[in-house]
Order: C-alpha cells, then sequence, then structure tokens
C-alpha cells in the first residue's frame, strides 16, 4: 500500500478520500486553491500545499502545480476524486511520466471512454446493447437528417466530449432538428472545446441504472449491483437509490454479467461505472462509462459493506481483489440526496455564503458525507454540492422515512439550500411508489424543467 | 402502532427514541426539567412539557408530573429510556393503571429482575448457569463471613438493589471483609433506600458479555447475538462492541440459547439484556437482566440491521415480532465509545458548560447518536454523556480503525471530554489484540483504577 497520496480535488469528495487513506494508515496531501485556505479537506489532511488562485484552471485544473506538489511532498500516487482531473486522459498521462500512481484506469482507457462515440462503438463490438445511433460523429447537418429519419424520432443529440448534461438536445420531430443542432454544437464547443457530436435514439421515461465495478491489474472484475439515478434535472442526478425497483434478480445479474464484460473489452482497472438506459420493456442500453469515482458511490457502499475508495486504494497500489463475486450481497436499501447551497424558487440559482448555524442529522442508519463546518463560507467559485446525506434502512420505505426524518432534522442557516426540495421528491405519492424515470423531476415539479 | 407516546427522558436518548417515531410514524411528547428547555430533544419533539425544576427527582423522577403529561397530551405510551424511571416498577405499575402503555416488561418482571439476588434464584431454578454465592439476601455480617469462607476468596459484596456499579465492593481476603461490608451497605442505602446485600464469587479477569433479547407478548423470543462489554471504569462501560472476539460460533449459539430461555423463564416482554461474565475457560455465569433498552444498543444495530427501538415500540404496542432467529445474521463488526463531559485527568470529575464550537465525524461506516449542538450548554444536573459515536466495519479492525479516524475528526471545545482517553484506549496493544476483561481500564491506566 501507498505510504502518502496526494488528492488533487476539494470539498466533500477530498474529506472522503482523507478519510479512507486515515482508516488505512495512508498518509494525505490536500492541495488547496486560495478560496479553499479555511475548507475542511486542507484541515484533515496530513500536508497542505496551496496550489493557485481561486479559479478552477489556475488551480485545481492546473496540471503543472499538481505534479510539482505531488513530487514536492513525495507523495506516491494521486486521487483525482470526481470533477476537475478524474477524466482527463493527458493528466493520466503526465502522472505515468513522471512516474506517480494516478488512482483510476491508464489513460488510454479514460480517452477511449470519455470519447462518447467511441466507448459507444467499443461496446457495441463487446456485445454489449447499446441504444439505435450512429457510428462515430455527425460529419454535418444532412448526416443528421438522414440519421433521424432511419432511426425514427424523438432522438437525442449529444456532445461527444460532453459530460454533466452540457451540449445534450432532445429533438422530438423534424421542425426542431435544424435549431437544436447548432445550439448543440455552440453549448459543446464553449464547454468542451470541442463541438463534434453523435445521434441516437432517445428512450421515452427510461430509468438511469448504473452499475459499480471494480476491477484490479490482474484480470479481476466484479460489480457491486446497480444504483438506480433516475430523479434527475437537466441530467444531473439529485437523488440515488440502491437497489432499483425495477430490476428483477435475474435482470440484475444479467445486467452484472454485460457491466462486467464491458469492463473487461476495455482492459478496465480501478473502480468504474457503467452507465445504462432502461426501458419500460425490461431492455437496456449502454449509456456512457465513467472512468473514476461517483458522487453516489456511498448508496452501494452502504447496501455492500465494501469500501469503494479504500478498494481503489489497494487496486491501484497493485493488491489484488480479494473479493469474489459470489461475496456480494445486497443488504437493505440505501438512498442518498445530494445536499446543494442553491435557492430552487429561483431557478435553482447557486447560493454561496457563510453558514452561521449548521445542525447535522444522525442516529440510525444515516451517513453525511460533507466538508461543511458552522461558520464555513462557502465559495462561490466552485460546484454547489455542500453535502451528501444517505440513508439505510431494511427496505426502501425504511431508508426513505430514514430520509425525510433526517433532511427534517438537517439545519443550515446562513445560504439557502434544496433541502425543502428533496423533501418534496421524498413526499411525492409516485417517487413512495417508485414510479420514477429520468424526467420525474420535469414533470412533476414546475421549477424542475 | 401507537399514535403518540411520550418520551419519559432527556438527552440522546430522548433523542434516539424519538428520531425512531419520526420513521414509523409516530408522534411524541417530550417532557424536560427547567434545565433542558433549550435541549435537542425539546426542539425534535412534535410536543412538550415542562415537568418540573432541574432536579431529577423534581421533574425526570416526578411520576405524577410525567403520567399528568401523557394523560394531558393523549399519549397512549410512554418510554422510559434507561436510567431515571426506566427500572421502576411501581411507575410501570402506575402507568398500567391509568391505561397507558408502558414500552418495557410487566412491572412484576421489572421487580423481579430489579432485585439482583431473586433474579439470581430464578435464572439458577431455570438452569441459567449462575456465579456461585448465597441463596437470597445476606441476613447479617457473620452469614457474610461463613459465606465468603465456603466459596472462596475474591467475594463480591453487591447491593440487592444495586445498578450503575454502586454498592459494590471486592473483597480479596477475610481481612477487609468487615470494612467492604460496612461501606457498600451504606452507600446502598445512601443509592437505593435498601441496605440488603448479597455475595458471590468474583471472577477473575471475566469478560462482560450480553445478549440482546426481542420478546413479544406470544411467546416469540429471539436473540440478537451479543455485545462485549469488558471496557469498563469502576464497573461503568466505556466502550462496547459487537461481536465478541472471545465466543466461538458454538458458544454464542449456546450462550444466546440460554439468554433466550432467561427471558422466558420470566416471561419477558420487550427488549432486554441477558449480562453474563464469562470466564478465561469459555464458562459464562448469569450476572443480571437489565428490563430497558440499553446505552450500548446501538452496536448491536450496526451488525443486524435490526432496529430495536422500533421493535420495543412494535412489541408494546401489541404486534407480533416479524423476525425469526434464522433471520439474525451478524454482519461486520461495531464498536460504541461513549463520550462524556468529563476530566480523565481530574479523576474524571464531569464538564458541564456551554459548547462553543462543535465539528461532528462523518463519513462512512460512522454514526453518532447525539443531543449536543453547538451553542448547547450542558447542564451539571445529570449524566455527563454527551454522545455515542459508533462505527461499523467490516472486521474489528476496519471498525476500531474508522473509530480512531471518526474520534480524531470530532471537535468539542468549551468543555472537557474523554476523547483522548478514548483514543488512548483504542490504541493500547492489548485491545487492539483483544485482549481484554472487565479489568482492562484499571489495569492499564494510571487514572483508571
Amino acid at each position: 500500500m501507498f505510504k502518502k497520496i496526494l488528492i488533487a480535488n476539494r470539498g466533500e469528495i477530498a474529506v472522503r478520500i482523507i478519510r479512507a487513506c486515515r482508516e488505512i494508515g495512508v498518509a494525505t496531501v490536500a492541495v488547496y486553491s486560495e478560496a479553499d485556505r479555511n475548507s475542511l479537506h486542507v484541515d484533515l489532511a496530513d500536508e497542505t500545499v496551496c496550489i493557485g488562485p481561486a479559479r478552477a484552471r489556475d488551480s485545481y485544473l492546473n496540471t503543472k502545480n499538481i505534479i510539482s506538489a505531488t513530487v514536492l511532498t513525495g507523495a506516491e500516487a494521486i486521487h483525482p476524486g470526481f470533477g476537475f482531473l478524474a477524466e482527463n486522459s493527458k493528466f493520466a498521462e503526465m502522472c505515468k511520466a513522471c512516474h506517480i500512481a494516478f488512482i483510476g484506469p491508464d489513460p488510454e482507457v479514460i480517452e477511449m471512454m470519455g470519447n462518447k462515440a467511441k466507448a459507444r462503438q467499443i461496446m457495441g463490438q463487446a456485445g454489449v446493447p447499446i441504444v439505435p445511433g450512429i457510428e462515430g460523429v455527425l460529419a454535418n447537418f444532412k448526416q443528421a437528417e438522414a440519421s433521424a429519419e432511419r432511426i425514427g424520432y424523438p432522438i437525442m443529440l449529444k456532445a461527444s466530449a460532453g459530460g454533466g448534461g452540457k451540449g445534450i438536445r432532445i429533438v422530438w420531430s423534424r421542425d426542431e432538428l435544424k435549431k437544436a443542432y447548432d445550439m448543440a454544437k455552440k453549448e459543446a464547443q464553449a464547454a468542451f472545446d470541442d463541438d463534434s457530436m453523435y445521434l441516437e435514439k432517445y428512450l421515452v421515461e427510461p430509468r438511469h441504472i448504473e452499475f459499480q465495478i471494480l476491477a484490479d491489474h490482474y484480470g479481476n472484475v466484479i460489480h457491486l449491483g446497480e444504483r438506480d439515478c433516475s430523479i434527475q434535472r437537466r441530467n444531473q442526478k439529485v437523488i440515488e437509490e440502491a437497489p432499483s425497483t425495477v430490476l428483477s434478480d435475474e435482470l440484475r445479474w444479467k445486467m452484472g454479467d454485460t457491466a462486467v464484460r464491458a469492463a473487461q473489452a476495455v482492459g478496465y482497472k480501478s473502480a468504474g461505472t457503467i452507465e445504462f438506459l432502461v426501458d419500460n420493456n425490461g431492455g437496456y442500453y449502454f449509456m456512457e462509462m465513467n472512468t473514476r469515482i461517483q458522487v453516489e458511490h456511498p448508496v452501494t457502499e452502504l447496501v455492500t459493506g465494501i469500501d469503494i475508495v479504500k478498494e481503489q486504494l489497494k487496486i491501484a497500489s497493485g493488491e489484488q481483489l480479494n473479493i469474489r463475486q459470489d461475496d456480494v450481497h445486497i443488504q437493505g436499501h440505501a438512498i442518498e440526496c445530494r445536499i446543494n447551497a442553491e435557492n430552487p424558487a429561483l431557478g435553482f440559482r447557486p447560493s454561496p455564503g457563510k453558514v452561521n448555524i449548521l445542525l447535522w442529522p444522525g442516529g440510525n442508519g444515516v451517513r453525511l458525507d460533507s466538508a461543511l463546518y458552522s461558520g464555513y463560507d462557502i465559495p462561490p467559485t466552485y460546484d454547489s454540492m455542500i453535502a451528501k446525506l444517505i440513508t439505510h434502512g431494511q427496505d426502501r420505505n425504511e431508508a426513505i422515512s430514514k430520509m425525510r426524518r433526517a433532511l427534517d432534522e438537517f439545519i443550515i442557516e446562513g445560504i439557502d439550500t434544496n433541502i425543502e426540495f428533496l423533501f418534496q421528491i421524498l413526499n411525492n405519492p409516485k417517487f413512495r411508489c417508485a414510479e420514477i424515470d429520468t424526467s420525474f423531476i420535469a414533470k412533476e415539479f414546475d421549477y424542475g424543467a
């Protein structure tokens, strides 16, 4: 196992990684921007290095400074967390060149899976079901028009370099295609500096169901069951749960096998996620692979008892996976709510600022992953997610009742949060009956669209 | 299920019970003393009633006011928590007379098990192994002398009405007997208004291992495995864990069967605990039965996934137990640390006062049961326990590493706490190897004796 690692991230996920490291005796180096001087991850780490000004591209995306900090502190590995450099294959390449272990898969795999069109192609070749769509990227608008006709509306236009819901347009008819095409390209160019687009069948009201994968350097690949992440707002997950209510045991293990095959097809090493869309008839289609730890990993940890971050560290340091597929058992039900500093009534406008009063929920079956503390001044510069509240119960109803109880106890004063919005989702009768799909929020909430 | 219950307690356990009630839709009435006006349990309950001045006997032990509050608010049942009125058979009797459900066993059972000598006698008759000792209570010093000779030193003198470590003396030789006898009697008289004593063989360096029982009104009795509570200071538990490292699977189920038989022998209904002393040879002896929820119940909840407080509520409302013995599986390992407002360096002197800064530990496998909040003024009137930190890992080592990590994150400023002392125990090589018995703290720590 590594003696010391550097965490190239901030906030909640940096704290999460530091906690795992402390529990297995790995020293930690936190990096921070000038805006994050008083952040909890800085306080909890063994060593700290300031890597630049507040703006992410000057600090958390500043690969040169991060590599320097790693070398200077003698850290053997870098954990990128999620976001920032987590799926940047060039950064993973730089680490390799500098003999620093990157806690994630090989750069080539990150690159392959980061290109949505290429990923689709590879998975199709490996026999993983994919949504009907084009091969490669669209050459021009004319091809988009012809492909849409062939596949049949509705279709989805998606930035090839995409992620985080940007550069995506759903098109319901031929009339809308031109405008959507132009706007998605523009958005993709601005967001990813790459306007190449692909096109696929748009599944109406599908579920978003993803499988957690663990793969070591010796060809051992297992899955830890699925997460249902259908509760989304503008393609951003809001509430996640495990297991999904729509998978029969048979379908669960079938999809799990597919996910394992998908990971094997690209020689995956580390923790990763295979995202599927599942339609009403139990049809499932590969959507994309995330080659990193995910925000929603705790729900899987609670139902399996397996610490995914520790497994990442073990794999990256060359240990063999000591969990077999047969050892994985799903116990009870877990739900995660993403607590954001934002105002749902004002179009979910971010609400940074000082947290004056903070009261944590606690008790049986309640997990809180957060970098918040009373008096903390949330900077306006980064993501608005400030905490993840996760509950674990014997079944879905108990997990929900624990979540409602915990949200009700949670007091954050000084900023606006989405807690009331989350509460409304949990109280929604359709949610309670698990009648959910990826359009749930858009359909059920005026301000959710 | 009840529509509304009253919680005749305060602090952490009152909050614990309120949380369970909220999760199953039961309305709660909190009672509070004048010193507890700003307590968290008052804030979280649906209704609140002030029941008197700070002094416990004027408020939390004021049975008349508590019964009145119950009647006035229309609560159908009373949960007594632990301490205060939890093992007061007269109070349970009063509840019965007023047609209020007492969330615990019948008054007769509380009385029987409350009388340590009688409990011993009943258990002996039921075939439960008991520590060699006298029948009934000591008539006089002469009998004490003769009994001690017969059984052989060391012996233990114990207040018949005892609990909480009061009125207990260990006597190693004849010379010490007279003084110990007089002092224990005096202490028992002051603490319990009853100076009757009994005498038994003192087991040297035993483990304290207790079994959690659930019993409904229809004769169904199961156990939820054991807790090892050997880490004690002056007969007060400090750290508890589940499962115990010294029980083989065979001995576990044998002792569990004995515990079930013990509960059946007294017609027990509700959650309860059978405490055993276990010697180095796997011999085990009934010590006492606690007819209430215990401080350390969370470790059992974490390893079984069963919510013991909810089970208490279900049983008291007349529901049938829907867990069979075969459904109980022990998953991983859990440890609880009792966080007290006290100063170990000053003889564990209580340290009430205002909590200025509070930082909760969190993350994977960490549970916190507490009524603390930032700015809370801990009153000097009650017990010094302010929080229970419980961790759950795949094995004992992981549970310990999580606890060390969590204790390290825990910041409470403004008062003294035993956190550093707990940390020292967790770092002790003998503790790490599970070489523990009830004299561990006295042997390993200067200030622990």
